[in-house]
């Protein structure tokens, strides 16, 4: 058996299907060639083994031998420092992978979730809605200058970045079209339509079980 | 002069003293025992060069040498790779300080922020509270059973969880004795106070010159 495994829900709703974040490892093991099974914890009632194994009761988390990893930012470092293929080995590459990745969690995602999860609840703040327009705004301008965010290749810095950015109601924020062309690209990648046909064959094939 | 170099804003208003983000930067440094000097860009308007180094026009950043990297998260990983101060150097030590300092990251302060955002601009929302204390709740059952989150010594994991967690308001969301217990303990360090003390007097100096 692959010593690297991909732990998901046995199950979730249709909503968020396709954006469950087992997708971005799959993705980075897709991209490095790894050999990786995917298993699965009951999305409800939350087991004793899965808070032992992620103590929020999210997924996804990782084995890969005998070591542990759960939040897929760790996950995808992780991985990324197995593989060449998802980070350059220079001090450098190494370095800017490490702050573009945890950008794309901390400076994008940190503001997109809360704005899109109070816009889902209808609640109104302007000043939310402008700390996401001055991210995005931000990004744009990088994104505008360059095509990678990293040593001009792809790594997992853009992996987490696009699949942040790839959101549809952040996407769809405003007329931004250096990023709307960076998300197009990057999903066009092979290893990106592999793991998401696979998520999406996963739960549906839940569904056919429990049907 | 050292290659270490911390940046932050020239001046801030009262309030964020004390909060300012290369307060982590500056207990890593204090921590590993590492020279550094901390040189500062203006807080308004921001800089070409500011954005160059920092796209989203934040503090801190750092330079190291030849090597640039913004993220607070990503420098306190930059600096945890220099020293085993920071992190052990074993796969495990090492997998397990880059999860907790993510959870810090991205299932603490990325509920907490927008909180803290919400709380202060006078809006209500149920559900964001709701994610806060259940977040809040799951690193309180950890910290029951643990004293650090890592091999059972101080790491940089425990410097972003406590720094996350120390926010007053976070702190007295609810009665946590757990959490409170750790925040406490950890910023009794001497390398918290002496960074804490060298952030409050660096902005006052700056007080003193604009006055």
């Amino acid at each position: 058996m692959s010593p690297i495994v991909v732990w998901t829900y046995d199950w979730v709703p249709e909503a968020p299907r396709g954006f469950v974040r087992d997708l971005r490892l799959r993705w980075a093991c897709e991209e490095a060639g790894f050999d990786y099974t995917v298993r699965t914890v009951p999305l409800n009632p939350k087991s004793a083994d899965h808070l032992a194994r992620q103590p929020f009761g999210q997924v996804p988390f990782l084995t890969d031998g005998e070591l542990q990893v759960f939040e897929s930012g760790a996950c995808l470092l992780h991985l990324a420092r197995k593989s060449e293929a998802l980070m350059p080995r220079d001090a450098a590459g190494e370095a800017e992978t490490l702050q573009w990745t945890i950008a794309a969690l901390n400076s994008i995602e940190m503001v997109a979730v809360p704005w899109w999860f109070l816009d889902m609840t209808g609640t109104e703040n302007s000043q939310v809605t402008g700390w996401l327009q001055s991210r995005l705004d931000h990004i744009e301008r990088v994104l505008g200058e360059r095509k990678w965010l990293v040593a001009d290749r792809f790594t997992v810095a853009d992996l987490l970045m696009a699949d942040v950015l790839r959101v549809p109601k952040v996407r769809a924020f405003g007329d931004r079209p250096a990023t709307e062309s960076y998300v197009a690209r990057i999903t066009e990648r092979a290893a990106f339509k592999k793991a998401h046909a696979d998520q999406m064959a996963h739960f549906a094939a839940a569904d056919a079980a429990r049907a």
